[in-house]
């Protein structure tokens, strides 16, 4: 499956590998691609993840869901 | 003694933690402050540092010396 989501305040590649590590964390994710000048997120996953959980890993990583 | 420096391109404070990272690897120096908005870090250190080896922990850290 593929969840696309937009996360805000990240600046820079350390911000990038924050989000991409944070959600990676998560059961049945199996690939992460962020975008640094848009803020799109595409998560890919083996099945739904519930948005809790994504919202979690971002506010964790230190950054906000758009 | 104290040795400021300007350093262009960090965004966040994982920027911040890489240079002081860096910086903080060079032998003598016992203290870094980072200030992101400006860029001024000021180096604390227990003799002069050589100009290239601060010049060396910034490239490496990913930025670059104004």
């Amino acid at each position: 499956m593929n969840q696309i989501i937009y996360v805000s305040g990240m600046t820079c590649g350390h911000c990038v590998n924050s989000v991409t590590d944070e959600l990676s964390k998560i059961a049945g994710v199996e690939k992460v691609e962020v975008d640094l000048t848009t803020g799109k997120v595409e998560i890919q996953t083996n099945h739904e993840i519930e948005k809790t959980k994504v919202e979690e890993a971002i506010k964790e990583a230190g950054y906000e869901l758009n």
